[in-house]
């Protein structure tokens, strides 16, 4: 079938919004009509060539759909529902998602980048008939998309598809790091380093478990106020002077540091972030990598002396630590009930025509959280 | 009172054996006789100075000996009681001690670098009446030492103290490595990066929980070769090429990794052994990092953006998170049945005036395992 996706051809130039052929679902596919679609930061990152992907490509991993067709074998869906996309495949058998980690899933880590689990691709050129890459089996930025069955997670028929697409990607990673990850008792204290769709839905996760002092760093005033509005106790406006940033955490939580810290920027600047996270924690504290680093960062700015001595730990947290199949739906019921907020998330919302400038924005700094691409 | 110590005046000079006068015990302070006292590879690194320490100082931190005195309000120990001497202190009162993190006691971390608790010094040279610096607390090379009472633990009559004294460090932080930090299950891997003194200890650890592939790694073929008599079920010779090293760890873990690896080394050489550890684990693996490094390695060689892909821990380990009025009386408990083996770890016995020998074998790398200094 004949569909419009944004296709980019080149890092960092506009991507082409055009028609392409769609393939249909193959055994254990769903075809899926997209309702809407955020642009996360780790678009931008492929976007702007911080992490090498195929091109031509359709990017987009953050979406959510209703179900058009179902290939062979397909059971835990039908035409008609309504299905949040998840950007990481679980397949279900492997030793990892059977051993409650399905965010290690062997398929989705031995997929090479571009294609679908079994190293084909669903998306032509219509001039040409030629391939165009995938991007993590969903390629969200699409009116349709066909995806493996176990990147598809069933929601209601009531469910505001327009809004849990950030359950897909960004609000599961920044929730789940503090939530699966990590066990936060009440009155521990909690440092988030940067404010975007991530960092505001970790905050989300720390006030919900009860943390006594969550501090917001970033370097945007707009942002920490829109922090403090998701939970954060203290905002501590970010120069990115690595002593002075740590001086102001640590005189908030009495001297000592925090008890966790939460890396939620990634890209080339996680070298200054990670430094500060890791030395915002007290002896025996935690941090957690959260954002997607750029390629360029070869190593991390921590000393092993006193990562030893202080008996510090550092865990590198994939996808929140999502088991989607439990966690997205927990996430939704926990919307209904107005325990967290996905509604001011949203900061924007567009036509796919207008991804570039979407693009644009998130470059800028200007897009303060969530820009939502929705599809008529 | 009187007595000879190892006094050294600059790092890598000879240490000096001479009189020196030591102060009786204070209140909450203990006078004991050494009995035997292990040469440690982290002695090394303050005799080399790779990691600074005030001078003129009275090295030595693992070590054990019989109570000749006790000072006022010291309660569970007395006269005649056969004593190991803990190089951490661990006060019994704060958060950390009475939070089952006795390791990251806030007496332990707050003294200076040289003194007790209470910012003086208890060892003075005769000529002047100076004050010679403490080490640990304990300075363990020295006839007769005076101790916080929280820093040392009482064992039976009978206890061996020239192999007991290895609880007082190296044992207990390798042993505590892989049975208090991490939790091995029965059929786990782990890779064993040093097979030195701390080595052969996370190795026996690794074994009595039940691993599967205990893979020791090691530039030494002898230290290797003694691995195996410690436990370890595969020997990688590593020629400090982590490529190299990595992929023979990985073919012995059926192309995965490990599922633990923990570095023991420590050093100047931390960069190349903990970027072995780090690659040699599989994705959601945990290295941990337990060799003291030198203040010269300011990064970890860890790319972030593998680390939160691979959702891989790396966790700095700090005394095998020794909570040591339970595990040293448990690990002697263990050693008397025959579960642990300490005697095969002393490989060479010798005298406080041979000490300057004993560090040039540890410098050479000749020291097989652990060199013990007994007192008559």
């Amino acid at each position: 079938m004949k569909m419009k996706a944004a296709v980019m051809y080149e890092p960092r130039k506009p991507m082409v919004v055009e028609v392409v052929e769609l393939d249909p679902p193959k055994a254990g596919e769903v075809l899926v009509k997209m309702s809407a679609t955020g642009i996360c930061h780790s678009d931008l990152h492929f976007f702007a060539g911080d992490v090498p992907t195929p091109v031509p490509v359709i990017l987009g991993h953050e979406g959510a759909g209703v179900v058009q067709d179902v290939g062979a074998g397909v059971s835990s869906v039908k035409k008609g529902d309504k299905v949040v996309l998840s950007f990481f495949p679980s397949c279900g058998v492997c030793r990892f998602c059977l051993g409650g980690q399905p965010m290690l899933c062997d398929v989705g880590s031995a997929s090479p980048l571009g294609t679908m689990p079994d190293g084909t691709r669903r998306v032509h050129r219509v001039q040409d008939g030629s391939d165009i890459n995938n991007f993590s089996m969903i390629s969200t930025f699409a009116e349709y998309t066909v995806a493996p069955e176990f990147s598809v997670i069933k929601v209601d028929a009531q469910a505001p598809l327009e809004k849990l697409c950030l359950l897909g990607c960004g609000f599961t990673t920044g929730f789940g790091s503090v939530t699966n990850a990590i066990h936060i008792r009440p009155g521990d204290t909690v440092t988030c380093i940067g404010c975007g769709g991530v960092g505001l839905s970790a905050i989300q996760g720390a006030a919900l478990s009860g943390a006594s002092k969550i501090i917001a760093v970033d370097v945007h005033e707009s942002k920490l106020a829109l922090a403090k509005k998701f939970g954060a106790t203290h905002a501590v406006l970010s120069r990115g002077d690595v002593r002075a940033d740590v001086k102001e955490i640590r005189a908030i939580t009495d001297g000592l540091g925090s008890d966790y810290a939460l890396e939620l920027v990634g890209g080339a600047h996680m070298d200054t972030t990670a430094a500060i996270g890791y030395r915002a924690i007290r002896k025996g504290g935690t941090l957690c990598l959260v954002g997607i680093g750029a390629t360029s960062i070869k190593a991390l700015p921590i000393d092993p002396l006193s990562m030893v001595m202080l008996n510090k730990t550092v865990k590198g947290v994939f996808y929140g630590q999502a088991q989607v199949k439990g966690d997205i739906p927990r996430y939704y019921e926990l919307y209904k009930a107005g325990k967290i907020n996905l509604d001011d998330m949203v900061s924007k919302e567009m036509r796919l025509e207008d991804i570039n400038a979407g693009f644009e924005a998130v470059i800028r700094g200007d897009e303060v959280v969530r820009q939502v691409i929705r599809f008529s």
